[in-house]
């Protein structure tokens, strides 16, 4: 039969008119001559009721009928008699059910389809179909589909032909490490899943498709954290002839149309900051600032270069800095130890210490109070702290003060429940360094990728390695809630700038050919002026979803360690599998299934 | 500078108008005191002229450009003095140019940027780029993308989830040879690239998200030919408790918008026959007849059982089948040589022969005619001919005769020029086969894939193994002109069915469990019945582009050897890489590249 409508969507404009529904029983109440099921389906829940005087087959059917069994029902939408319930769509109605059919039985599941109940997450992967029922992964995927709706819908008006670019493609020395597909035909060589479709696009620029557009997925082969998943979604972008602010206006209306579509929010462009990276890095310490949050990073250096208090004035002489953070209203808050023990956490970016003052309405204390006897006043000043805050600092190289200070104010900020969660603070950084220094490396590399466009009037350093180190590049990553949602680019078009810029991280000509010869052929013939950027909707849906976990949001992800516990992917495979790929693997696996044919 | 807008929209109603336009230059003449040049961008191309009295600096810098030079002008749009070419939508104006700014300058291409240039396949995929520029490929790849816009937008209007489920999945032994990803963290462990997301929509089902849908690729690891790629695009549909006529009446609906979108053509849905799997095979010969063609299979079995020519009694007698095709007007239009070249075609199909007779005012002729004689005023009745007409038959055994005439009358349908290219002729094929035969390997496989449901009247037979061979499936196919351009079906949803299909198709229960073991746990906790199709985007757009090679609707296609010949993928790789993964290959890439830092 097909069905009237969702079960979650009948209310009272059906009162009176027979209906069908299918879904799942959510939960059963037997009281012997009247039997309630909550029928749900992925609209909400509508209440069943079951009685000799509605139909009594209907009756005796549901006594066998038990939680998520899938079931279709007919019957006669009622008013309630009792028992309404505001909070349900359906709350003022019931469905006095004539014929009931089970579709589908189920056994004891391993957790409640329920939001609050906890479960393990491999027990929620393992069996991720029972776990994606509950209505909050339900909300999380139907959000996201609501982004790429979006997405698809604003690109597709603004002119973007989508593009699809290989998944097999070739592995570059870019970025982090590839995944390999070992080729059948061609023994000994390897495609690799592309970790971006970065070289595509910008061929496809060269091919003047001129405004580009992909959901694309994209792969890599690292250590498993918290956000990150071996394959993940870029909403992609790219477009010829079109300058940095022109790309970042149509990113901020993009955004426009994603805000109100998938959360409803109504998000003002004008209101998006930019920042430069220098001024992100001096105010929050870090190049995506969480800018719901105050606090931010005051530099005391020239105050304090000539500090009793050693550790203050030997960082200023040693050409770092001294900064602080005031925490408002905390200091009552933290016991002395509370503060000690934070210094663990800091240790992680090198920082040796981190001192801190109580700002009373006596005056400052704690065990470094005593150093600024003289001072006091100009601190308080150039702090603004008031009579109840906490100051904390950190004194030490630039790099070590920024990372400490952005992980304190973001600590602070949320311990002190100082964080604004209803607030979309979105930011625009631009004007980054062109290379990074790796410390632990001893080298430079990319601060973004290797094709990106240093600033007009930078191109000049790029005749020398050394100056090339110290440019600045036409990039703009967008953050989202101190997220980076996503990071955009002018790229070079030019082949002479794209030598020197391979040059400058390293590549000797021949590596570079190897590397990127097609792309440094191609600029021969003709690329136009291009740029484009690529946000990474997994984290894009999991801020609006008002999550912190990734997994959350995917549909299958894998855990923490590779693998997907419902199919146990990646397995071991047949022996003929790999001798057919010419491939010796450490295990085999013991499989002689019959092929299928094909859909 | 921002351009004003596309070169190729620039027209009358900007008469009077400064202008700025970006693009390719198409092609350059150049009178000395006056220079015309053809600029082209995705919309078309304009005409900019350079001459004194607009700009000199403009005229000298003319000068030094060549063709397919990345040019910014800024001019003044006028009417052509002459030259009027109605065939362009600028055709009436000119740019008459006061500045001219070079982006980016080109060698001489490989070859010209123009649809009639013809070059080779490989040289057109090794400079892509340039390929892509060509009016046609830009059309075929915008037609694509309108496409899937047009699908976005449908399915997102009616109801549908976009859910992206992982390219890195399981191996199976479902279908073609699976591409292998091989796990690092879990060496001797692989990934397999799905060759649908076919279980996933099942289990996505059976997590209530009721109607999915995806733009997914792809991927099998076969031997290559004209139409397949080791990956393609598939329009992935599933649905829950919808019955196969209104997933039918969905599909017809998405069509419509698709058609209208893509090329403009209004389909009325009412106008797509639904033919049966049985029908297909007894009036065309195949299970995807072209619809545009007439020329039917005439079954002339019981007229030719006692027939006097051996090879049609004697083809009866064995249980097979004689029938015809009449080729309207052809008569004259093959000699005895003709149509005896093309017994060498059928051959492929087990055709021992292609016995044919000319009919003309006089009666039949040819080399069997004697043999007709007596039952010549039967034949004509019985198959229509008219003088001037060709018949062809078929005398064998029933799959035989259905292979070779259903080629025969492709074959003279397009020779004779019978088929109206302006037509699209869907059809649906529905109610087949649960089960194929395949003889080469003296087993049953699945005529669609294992998780097809039977035909509610044939759940009795999947009891025995050799009952299941002879059900009939809830499936059904989408044809267009000639081509299967999707494969639908209503899905088991019940453990028990499952196991069923599987052991018919020569699964051990240990097998089942080992290869689909988490989908017949899942059938356990409730799964609702469902249904889906998966429509191939690049045949479609294919068709639709009036191409019959995929490549011309793929951005980066493989080769036939499946190379992408522009990057040269797939390749060796370094050591380093296999040693992470605990394999060895026969070769290994001589790499030594620094990493790089990711976007």
């Amino acid at each position: 039969m097909k069905r009237t409508n969702y079960a979650g969507l009948i209310d009272e404009s059906y009162l009176g008119q027979t209906v069908t529904l299918q879904g799942w029983v959510q939960k059963r109440r037997d009281l012997g001559a009247l039997i309630f099921i909550d029928l749900r389906d992925r609209k909400g829940l509508v209440q069943l009721t079951f009685a000799d005087e509605f139909n009594s087959e209907a009756l005796h059917a549901a006594e066998q009928v038990r939680t998520e069994y899938v079931i279709e029902v007919t019957g006669l939408v009622a008013a309630r008699e009792g028992a309404i319930n505001e909070n349900m769509h359906s709350g003022k109605i019931e469905v006095q059910v004539q014929h009931l059919e089970v579709l589908a039985t189920a056994k004891t599941t391993p957790f409640a389809i329920d939001d609050n109940v906890e479960a393990s997450d491999d027990l929620r992967l393992k069996y991720r179909y029972l776990d994606l029922r509950r209505p909050q992964m339900q909300k999380n995927l139907i959000l996201r589909s609501k982004i790429t709706a979006a997405t698809h819908a604003f690109l597709d008006a603004n002119g973007f032909i989508d593009i699809e670019t290989p998944y097999l493609a070739k592995s570059t020395p870019e970025g982090a490490r590839d995944y390999l597909v070992p080729s059948r035909i061609n023994p000994g060589s390897f495609y690799a899943l592309p970790q971006s479709p970065q070289l595509f696009k910008q061929l496809l620029m060269g091919a003047g498709f001129d405004r580009y557009y992909q959901v694309a997925r994209a792969f890599r082969d690292e250590d498993l954290r918290g956000d990150r998943q071996p394959e993940f979604t870029q909403l992609d972008v790219e477009t010829s002839f079109m300058s940095q602010a022109e790309i970042m206006d149509l990113v901020n209306q993009w955004m426009v149309t994603i805000m109100d579509k998938a959360v409803g929010y109504d998000l003002d462009p004008a209101q998006i900051p930019t920042l430069t990276w220098q001024e992100a890095m001096d105010r929050f310490g870090t190049d995506k600032p969480d800018l719901r949050i105050g606090m931010e990073l005051i530099d005391l250096s020239e105050l304090m270069q000539n500090s009793t208090f050693s550790v203050f004035s030997k960082a200023v002489v040693d050409g770092g800095q001294v900064k602080a953070i005031v925490v408002p209203g905390a200091a009552q808050a933290y016991s002395r130890k509370a503060l000690d023990q934070k210094v663990q956490y800091v240790e992680r970016f090198g920082a040796k210490g981190l001192p801190w003052l109580k700002v009373t309405d006596e005056g400052i204390n704690g065990p470094i109070a005593k150093f600024f006897a003289d001072d006091s006043a100009a601190l308080m000043e150039a702090t603004g702290a008031q009579a109840g805050d906490l100051i904390v600092f950190a004194a030490d190289q630039n790099p070590v003060v920024a990372a400490t200070l952005d992980a304190m104010r973001r600590m602070f900020a949320a311990e002190q429940d100082l964080i604004d969660e209803s607030q979309w603070a979105f930011a625009w950084i631009v004007d980054w360094p062109l290379f990074e220094y790796q410390p632990e490396e001893d080298r430079w590399i990319s601060a973004h990728h290797p094709f990106t466009m240093p600033n007009e009037e930078d191109l000049s350093l790029l005749d020398t390695v050394e100056g090339a180190h110290q440019a600045h590049a036409q990039s703009y990553d967008l953050v989202l809630n101190g997220y980076e949602l996503g990071s955009g680019s002018i790229r070079i078009h030019r082949m002479d700038i794209q030598q020197k810029m391979l040059r400058a991280l390293g590549f000797t000509p021949a590596a570079a050919q190897e590397a990127f010869g097609f792309l440094l052929e191609g600029m021969e013939y003709g690329f136009p002026p291009m740029g484009g950027i690529a946000l990474g909707l997994d984290r894009l849906a999991m801020l609006l979803a008002g999550t912190d976990n990734i997994r959350e949001v995917i549909a299958f992800p894998k855990n923490s360690k590779g693998t997907e516990p419902m199919t146990e992917a990646p397995l071991p495979v047949a022996k003929i599998q790999l001798d057919d790929l010419g491939l010796q693997a450490p295990t085999y696996a013991d499989i002689d299934a019959p092929n299928m044919a094909e859909e």
